[in-house]
Parts: structure tokens; C-alpha cells; sequence
């Protein structure tokens, strides 16, 4: 049989490891697809040749895109230009040609995911993006089709290596953040400008997606709620380890009686949870269904070829769908398109959590009970607290106390009283806390 | 659309289990899977209608498992009745006639896989066994899609729960394996007769169907190595922790330029992996491909509704497969066919691993010199050595040496020797021990 033929768009870091993981594994490839895959035609505004194993595998390549994208030949196009523009007028104008797209473009599919797969469903064809999440782990593939027999609870899932690495470093050696992230840098770990990873939006556009296929409701990047970690502090990493606590960066999206939460921050989880135990830039996804309870998918979130890997197994999948029948396919977001649900998304005030609380208190007598008043006027129960002893000639102290769950605005007005209260300097530290337990 | 009509063979624990999923989730399924699923005919021999949530949605229930199957209106038959015969003839019938298959049963798989897939093959119908191994991670799936871009090198995974319970309660509170594992019977973990989790068995089973999944052989249950952990003693427990190991009950498949190992047997593994952590009867299995690096699937390996979900993940699977090209399909087997090799299986003597070594040695000068000169001559580098202090009145003494990785073969002659030697008393203790890195 004919080698299947593939466009490539984009020779960059994961356009260049598809390429070698093509080329490297493609018996191997074959003899699982059942046929060749070849890419026939590559796009590319730059690229180093010298450091791309494979390249002489690729009939023509050019920097002409959209000549790719409209190259009758090409069965399947892979985008992994990144970015919205113009990887949403690619993708679309290959699925107005009729052909199948794999990408690994999070940012695209979270923001213009919705035009994208409806484009597609109207065309007959598919859009992988397997790549788009936690690069190499399998994610979107467990959730859309190994736990179809579940009725999803929650995810929450350590999807930025980047953060990650920051996170395990400040505990591991004490250091501060802007310490370890310009080590980061160094080590291409993080970019110049880590607005994206430190901030949180390169998760909360993995966590968009990541809601959409576990509650199917349509992608809403924008109802997402974004808290970086560029603001914890090496002490308060300290603080949560002696509570038997880790602070790590998760993605979180959770299905209530009142909607559904969408939200990236950091978060303190029980040092003895598996997923506390991943460190440096590996990710990892926790996942609770309501039949199989927890499963936890662990793997490399980034990179060439763990990356290509997941590229590679999206192009092997629709070599597959390539004879299908298009109205009995797995759905885009899992579940089929007629049957997404308008579920409201809380907004991060409806949000309930326990919290981590550092408060710079006065050493005076009836600071602390003034302090308790205050949560307890608020309906917040305190789960433990810890007092440090002030420092030689500190006049301050800092107190820290877990609380049980609460809903966020409920907090809001009680660390604004604290923040005003006259025993208590400057602002309140505030960490949310999940257990995620079974 | 008419629902799919399924056939369910077993009322059992996780034919229960699959009633109940299927019923309580049945919108949330149907939104996903496109059509109603629908539980038309069962058959069982015994059950208990109480305790089985959803039973009444079942058409009809008969003792008569043959009648299922011939059942015309029948187009997925569920196969949850165990062992391998009658099974093997129930599902050779259902797929005669023409019907769609779901098994959990691993026995029956990897004994009998080789045939049933051959059936099916030519029958053009699909046989889903996600639930065959490590009960509700799509561990499966994940092998043989999410990864199929990759050369897998090696997969090393927990997938007996029973034996991982025991061995985490012997590790946490310093208990002999005979006083666990009755507390496991208690708690309903293990079974009265407990041979089948304890001495690898099962986990054999698991084991032998991953490999052919990883690296595209036929299924050869009976070349796989087997060793239980009912030999297991405390101290070994607490020695491994004391050097940084835990003791896993690991079924390890690997490949190497002399062939493939199929082994299933305690393992000391670095407490710092993040499979050395999964504990209780929580299952995991870390999987090394050569593109995406390790990625490790956690979660529950047994029990009704875990078990269920992967059932039912298979069910949704073929709904879709109803109307696929049967010639362009997920083969069974991860690969096409007609593309399966007939690379040997090694047997253990060829293994090479790295070894934990207790020897019983006389409290008096040169028997380490001896010891050491005698796995010197058998090429064996030794990493690590503990030698604890003789007990008051002792005249042994407990030696552990950690060596380097080297032929069984090998390790097999040197322990023959040491046996020998007139410093050592009774039999050398050895596990084996594994990096696991990436």
C-alpha cells in the first residue's frame, strides 16, 4: 500500500523530533499503522538542517505554509508552528481541503478550539492535539476514551514543567524564585520571557482543554482562573514542609452541584500524595472518576521527542480514521458534538478550598484570638495553626493556619478584616489547599 | 438511534459492577459513545440480584451463558465469567458469530490470545481487553495507541494489588508475610487460596500480555518467569529501606539485542522512583519508550467499579468499531497481524540485573575476603556492602551486598559457591534489583 502522505508545518524543536521519531521508529511505525507514513511535504520560515536527523527523508520542503496546507497530495497536516496566527488560518484552510490536522498548539485549540472542531465535524475530518497536553503522556487519549464508562469528578494535574522544575528546586535547596528562574532560563528550561509558564497560562490553556474533555462543555479559556507562582516566597515552602505539605503549580477543574471550576494556582497537597512527589519538569495528571476513582498519568510534559511522541501517535490514530466512517468517530472533546452542556463555569469567588494563611502577626497578647474571631465571623473553621517564635528584637511573629474549606469569598472578606485589624502587619499570605483524596 | 444490545456473560463481582456503571452513567455514556448501550440478554449461574444496582434494566437473565452468545440480536458480548473454560468457548462462539467481544479475563488472554485474536481477525470483529490488565488504568490503550510512535524498551509495573498490599504492610509496620496475608483474606485483598496473586501468577498473566503489546510478539504465557513473594522476610524489608530500597513484586519485560525478558518477581527498586511509592493495592506501571522517556499509569488494579470502568471504556470503543473498516483497525496485539516477530524469549539464566545478596557468614577474619574473591572470579562487582554487628552470643552474622548488573547465569554459580564455602551458613538470600531510570 501507499505510504501515507503527511504535510509538516513548522521544523522547529517538536516539528524537528517528529521528524526524527518518523524516521527513526518507521518499520516499527508501520507495523503497528499498517502502512508507511511519510512526510512528503514541510514548511518551515527557518530551520538548522544539520540538526535534524531525518530531514532527507522529506520530499520538499519550503517556507510556503499555506502551499502545504493546500498540496493535494497531503493527507494529514501537522501544525506545530504554535501561536493563534496564522496556525488557525492553516488548520482551518486544511480542513477546508479535507484533510486531517494533527497539533500540538494548546494556545490555539484552547482560544479557537470550538471553530476548529466544528470546521472539522462539518468537513468529516479530525483534529488531533493529543501533543497539546502534557506533551508526551497519553492524557487527552485516557480521558476521552479510557475512562468513557466515568463520570468525571475532578483533574488536577501538574502541567507546566517549567513551573514545576521552579517549584522543586525552591524546596529541594531554599532558594527564591527569581534565583531558580534564572537558572531555568539558563538551562532552556524556561523562555526569556516566562509570562506564559510562571504565570500560568500555558496551564490554564492545558487545564481549558482539559475540562472540556472530562465535563464536556465547550472550551472556555477565558473563565479560566489564573494565579502564578512568581509571588511564593522560599518560607512559605518551608512552612507547608513542615505541615506535611508541597506547594506545586496544578491545574485544576472540578464538576459541583453549581457548575464547574476552572483554575491554575498554586496549591498545597499532602506530601505523601503521588503526584506531590513529582519533581523537576515532569508533568503529571490526577484524574477522579467516579467508577475507576483516582488514576494519576505521569511522563514528561515537554521537549523534542516526548513531544513528537504524542504527534507521532495522533498521525498513527488518523491513519486509522483515513477509512472511517465519519459520523462514528471518537468526538473531538469526547463527547458527541451535539451533546456538549451549557454547565455555568464558577467564577473563582464560588470557588471552595482550604486554605494556607501566613499572617504577620504583633507579639502582643489577643492577636491571635482577634485573628480567630474574625474567621470564625466569616464561617471559617481553622484545621491547625503554627506560631514561630519572633526572631531576636522582631517586634512581629508569623502565624500560620490551615482552614477547612470555605468558599473564596467568604476568605476574601476575612483576610480583608485581618489585612485592617491593627495586630496584624502588612498583607496576608493565602495559599489554597486541596487534599485531593480518593 | 436503537441502542447498542450487549450480551453480559457473569453476575459476578465485575459483571456486577458493569451493570451498575453502565446504569448509573448510562446519559453520560450515550453522550460520549453517540447510541444507548443496553444490556438485552445475560446469563449466570449464580448471583445475587440485591446487591447488583441496575439489574432491572437487564432484558433477560438466564443460567444459559451458550444462549447469549447465539443470542441474534446480541452485538457485543461482555465475557466477565473467569477462567478458561468455558470462557475460551463462549468467546470463540460469540466471535463465530459474528459478534464483538469484552474481556476482563487475563487468564484466558494470555493463554488463549493467540487463537481468539487469530478468530477475530478473520471473522472481521474486535475483542477489547483493557480490563485484562491493572483492572481500571487503560494501561492497554496507552501501550498500544497513546505510545505507538515509540520503540518501547522496557515496561516494569506493580499489577497484582494483593501482593503489593502485602508487601506495603510488611514494609510500614515491620510484619511477616504469613500475618499480612492473613489479614489480606480477611479484608477480602486476597483469596482463600492465595497462589495465584502470591507466587506471580496473576501478575504473570498481566505481564505476558504487555510484553506482546510493547514489542509486537505473540503471546507466550509459558516462557515467562515466575517468582512469588511468599519467601519474603522482614529483615530483607528493613535492610533494603536501611540501603534506600523498596521491595516491589514488579512483572518486568525489557528488550535487549539477545532478545526479550518476561519476568515477574520481588524487585529491590530506589525509594525515590516514584513507582516505589505506590502502595496498598493500588497498581502502576512505568513504561520506558525511546522517544517519550519513562511515563508511569497509576491507579486502582481490581475491585467491581474500577474493573467495570475499563469494561465499559471497551464497550464505548466498539460501539464506534460497529461500523469501522474491519481491515483498518487497532490491531489486538498493538501491531498489524502479519507483522507480529518471532524474537526469542529469554529465559532467566540469560536475564542480567543487579542483585541484593543477604548471606549468613561466621563472625571470624577473611570470610568477607572469601566472599568477595569468589564473586570477583565470577565477574560480579560488588556496589554496596552492610555488615551488621553479630547479635549478642551470635556466631553469624548477617552480610547484604548490592552488586553491579550481571548474568543469572552467573550469579546462579557464585551463589553455588558461596553455598559451598565452609564461612557461610545455610542459603544465600538473593532478590533481584532494578534502576528503573530513565
Amino acid at each position: 500500500m501507499e505510504p501515507v502522505k503527511i504535510g509538516l508545518l513548522g521544523l522547529g524543536t517538536v516539528g524537528g523530533g517528529s521528524v526524527t521519531v518518523l524516521t527513526r521508529n518507521a518499520d516499527e511505525i508501520a507495523r503497528r499503522a499498517g502502512r508507511a507514513i511519510q512526510i512528503t511535504h514541510a514548511a518551515a520560515r527557518q530551520y538548522d538542517p544539520e540538526r535534524i536527523e531525518g530531514l532527507e527523508q522529506i520530499g520538499r520542503i519550503s517556507d510556503d505554509a499555506f502551499a502545504v496546507v493546500d498540496d493535494l497530495a497531503v493527507e494529514i497536516v501537522i501544525e506545530l508552528i504554535g501561536g493563534y496566527s496564522p496556525a488557525r488560518e492553516l488548520v482551518l484552510k486544511a480542513i477546508e481541503n479535507g484533510k486531517h490536522v494533527v497539533t500540538a498548539n494548546k494556545a490555539l485549540i484552547a482560544m479557537h478550539g470550538n471553530e476548529i472542531f466544528a470546521a472539522a465535524q462539518a468537513k468529516g475530518v479530525m483534529v488531533g492535539f493529543e501533543a497539546a497536553v502534557a506533551g508526551g503522556i497519553p492524557i487527552i487519549k485516557a480521558v476521552r476514551e479510557g475512562l468513557a464508562a466515568n463520570r468525571i469528578e475532578w483533574i488536577a494535574g501538574i502541567i507546566n514543567g517549567t513551573g514545576n522544575f521552579i517549584l522543586t528546586e525552591m524546596r529541594d535547596k531554599g532558594r527564591d524564585f527569581a534565583d531558580v528562574l534564572a537558572e531555568a532560563q539558563r538551562l532552556g528550561y524556561a523562555e526569556a520571557d516566562p509570562t506564559f509558564d510562571v504565570e500560568g497560562i500555558d496551564a490554564a490553556h492545558k487545564l481549558t482543554i482539559l475540562a472540556s474533555l472530562a465535563f464536556g462543555i465547550p472550551l472556555q479559556f477565558d473563565k479560566t482562573f489564573t494565579e502564578g507562582i512568581s509571588k511564593i516566597e522560599p518560607q512559605d515552602v518551608a512552612f507547608a514542609a513542615e505541615l506535611g505539605y508541597r506547594i506545586k503549580h496544578l491545574g485544576i477543574t472540578r464538576r459541583t452541584a453549581a457548575g464547574i471550576e476552572m483554575r491554575v494556582h498554586p496549591t498545597l497537597i499532602p506530601h505523601r500524595r503521588l503526584i506531590a512527589n513529582v519533581d523537576g519538569v515532569m508533568n503529571a495528571v490526577l484524574v477522579k472518576g467516579d467508577a475507576v476513582g483516582p488514576t494519576l498519568y505521569y511522563g514528561a510534559g515537554a521537549g523534542a521527542l516526548p513531544t513528537a511522541s504524542a504527534v507521532v501517535a495522533d498521525v498513527v490514530d488518523l491513519v486509522r480514521a483515513l477509512t472511517t466512517d465519519p459520523t462514528n468517530r471518537v468526538p473531538h472533546l469526547a463527547f458527541q458534538p451535539g451533546e456538549l452542556a451549557d454547565t455555568p463555569v464558577l467564577p473563582i469567588d464560588a470557588v471552595e478550598t482550604a486554605y494556607y494563611l501566613r499572617i504577620t502577626a504583633l507579639d502582643r497578647p489577643g492577636v491571635m484570638a482577634s485573628i480567630a474571631g474574625i474567621l470564625s465571623e466569616e464561617g471559617i473553621s481553622i484545621e491547625a495553626i503554627k506560631q514561630k517564635e519572633p526572631a531576636e528584637g522582631e517586634t512581629t511573629v508569623p502565624l500560620i493556619l490551615l482552614t477547612h474549606r470555605i468558599e473564596e469569598a467568604a476568605m476574601n472578606r476575612a483576610i480583608a478584616r485581618i489585612e485592617a485589624f491593627d495586630g496584624v502587619s502588612g498583607k496576608v499570605v493565602r495559599i489554597r489547599m486541596e487534599g485531593l483524596e480518593g
